[in-house]
């Protein structure tokens, strides 16, 4: 059957305006933010858990290609139409269909942005915490696809440790529930997590329960400058070991500090060789004491600055050198390779020493910031456009993430495997359960046709 | 072939005396804490992976039933080896193998007493939460397989929130590894929560990577009796509210209350309706402003006492109250059947209600206690020997289980389903998930060699 066909077919299964075929509508549906580009042949857009298993059960019948997407945000290729066929965009499917105040639990539609849910919660005093930094735009299903992180992980887990329960359309337009909205559940195989960071290669989520909690009333922010970044690095896990689990523990190395002071003129010291931003969160005397606690382990190191916020206004402020860094680095060089490695927290000094050697041998300029509190560093890699400095770069992160495997760390700690990551994933996964992963795809998907050519494919 | 040659093929599987086949010898490996029972030809004592896989393999070349086995301290007669065949027993992989005192990661092997561990870690300043009521005996490997939970599981969440990575022998002998050492882990499809829970039916824990917390300095205990059971289940969720998470919250209503007092006299007041036993944990400061934040809130329904304890003795003392609940329970009656159902926590008191009208209706004495905190309550129906109670205490223990449903909760909070609640699976979970469930099992284990006949089986 031609394309056309199949458009017409489609057009008769969802309501007037849901299919887009014309080139100019499809084209923005093609790549993601690491601009791996594909073309889809139509893009779908249901409103409905019915419209999406019309759909898949369409294309499974047809050997249709179907690339389900959330914002297209993604950091790995993972929502790119690989091999055209269909884009599955959740967009429409945006309802925050209920806050249970009483119970803590948001049941949401996938295509819900996380800071629209962010927003809802809070208004009723809850906390919804994962917080990816592409939040503003990123959708609840996006984030559930990729299992994402963000800086509030270190105390209050991932997008996983917040899904209860999922409806979630298979590959051949079958409809199932996991989970519940129950903090204990043993009632048969617990099917929520397999889904979570799936990267849509297993289903499709059309609606999610998501636990929340109370929100913290206050929070207080320090912005601490380390002589040496192996310091600052043995601080994170000395903040930890002290009994206090911040909100946030963020790191940035001189690199970082350089790039974004040199943009910004924070007024950040240049001659830091690495920074520390970090939140606590809870009652008044709860931050107060947990930030004296901070503080007192941080000045065990030689220090060059360490400056707490004392109101909101300087709260942001602190923080606009931390989110200053990621735009800041495309003014060193035109290309960088951003890798989100993690390894066991403790090992933050040994990787960022393993970093440094292997930008040292490539004479690449390499930039580390990022969620020091779980041991998840975005080893940033700069390149100029010439081949030679390209291919260092490639080898480069090769050796970062071979590095990171041999401390017991992974190659992605929240950004996925995607398209990317395809060609590393062994280093992290053995044959066997490689195998298991591919039975298991092949089980729900015999044809390959939910997001092909990704992860583990 | 005869189970003779079985038993003499497997002998030469493993070192001298890991096989068992003496009846007197094996007997003790078929039932269960439900004391279901069964009877196994063989018992298998593996001392390493390459056993485990050793004797999987074989059993699964031939056909032979396995039932995997911790301390055999299940609830559900999910250990019970219901077909016969091999009973494989995970006690002699007892070896906790490493605390990384750094990341906070404890290396262990199945067999390990949980309370074993709880010593090990703490002797560090370290904390492994999950406390099933059989903790002094159940084995860690048996507490994946339940995905056991416990008092501190309203604080620090049940097993599942602690497995980090875990290396599972597959039916047919081959070897995973799952997760990874590291907090953040987005490598591939998550397969570590399939296992945990899975009673036993996908596979054979044989090691696991366990996140542990620093252990928190101080505790505090209060017992508060309420004039009405209704304003306990209230104050539960009143507490939550209160931005308060205690580190346990249990729940004892007036039968429970009554049993227990009649059997220890610890001056409880009879004519309370229900009683909370409330547990804060932290430092010195958070742990006396939570308390105080705890009682200002129960002191807004009328209160019959309120105890604090002083110091560690009494502590154990209110402690009292609660633990000897269950063994009280058979005092009052010879039968009782333990349900774990869970609702969202804010249900509680209408759960409670359900309860009592399902008690009045089939003249059963029901004692309820439990975690409330969760939602989740061990409702505890006692019956006589005689057939006519027997049939009413049966046929109220599936109006509990439907009461629940109608809630959004679940037949199971940490028991599991194993055989005892396989009958009502359906109640909870709809056919098309439950045949994903058992696509899952039947992609693994064609034969339905290991643990048969449980769960959705």
């Amino acid at each position: 059957m031609e394309n056309r066909e199949h458009i017409e077919r489609l057009k008769k299964l969802l309501p007037e305006g849901a299919v887009l075929d014309a080139p100019e509508d499809v084209r923005g549906y093609g790549y993601d933010a690491q601009a791996v580009e594909g073309l889809p042949f139509a893009v779908c857009l249901p409103a409905s858990t019915a419209e999406v298993s019309a759909v898949l059960k369409y294309c499974f019948s047809c050997g249709i290609p179907v690339t389900p997407r959330g914002a297209g945000s993604g950091m790995t290729g993972g929502s790119v139409p690989l091999y055209g066929g269909v884009v599955l965009s959740m967009q429409r499917m945006n309802a925050i269909e209920s806050i249970d105040e009483e119970n803590f639990v948001a049941t949401v539609q996938p295509g819900v942005i996380t800071t629209a849910l962010h927003k809802a919660v809070e208004a009723k005093g809850l906390f919804y915490p994962p917080d990816p930094a592409s939040m503003a735009f990123s959708t609840i299903g996006g984030n559930i696809a990729e299992n994402s992180g963000g800086m509030r992980a270190v105390k209050y887990g991932v997008t996983a440790s917040h899904v209860m329960g999922l409806e979630v359309v298979l590959p051949d337009g079958s409809v199932i529930h996991t989970g519940s909205k129950c903090i204990k559940d043993v009632v048969g195989i617990n099917l929520t997590p397999v889904f979570v960071g799936s990267e849509g290669l297993l289903g499709v989520v059309t609606r999610a329960w998501l636990r929340l909690i109370p929100l913290p009333p206050c929070k207080k922010t320090a912005r601490i400058a380390f002589k040496s970044m192996i310091d600052a690095g043995q601080a994170v896990t000395d903040v930890m070991h002290a009994g206090v689990v911040p909100l946030t523990l963020e790191f940035m190395d001189k690199v970082a500090i350089g790039s974004v002071e040199n943009q910004l003129h924070l007024g950040l010291p240049l001659e830091a060789g690495g920074m520390l931003i970090i939140e606590v969160d809870g009652d008044q005397e709860q931050t107060e004491r947990d930030m004296a606690r901070v503080l007192e382990v941080c000045r065990r190191f030689p220090l060059l600055e360490a400056h707490i916020a004392a109101n909101a206004e300087e709260q942001a402020d602190l923080w606009r050198a931390r989110r200053g860094v990621a735009p800041s680095l495309l003014t060193l060089k035109p290309r960088k390779f951003n890798e989100d490695i993690v390894v066991p927290r403790a090992r933050i000094p040994q990787m960022l020493e393993k970093i440094a050697d292997i930008g040292r041998r490539h004479r690449l300029i390499i930039a580390n910031y990022g969620h020091a509190g779980d041991g998840n560093i975005h080893v940033n890699i700069l390149s100029g456009n010439d081949e030679a400095e390209l291919e260092q770069a490639h080898q480069a992160i090769g050796e970062v993430f071979a590095a990171a495997t041999e401390l017991e760390g992974r190659i992605s700690g929240e950004h996925g495997i995607g398209l990317t990551k395809k060609d590393y994933i062994e280093l992290n996964v053995d044959e066997t359960t490689l195998a298991f992963m591919r039975k298991l795809k092949a089980m729900l998907d015999p044809k390959g046709l939910l997001n092909p050519g990704k992860v583990f494919e």
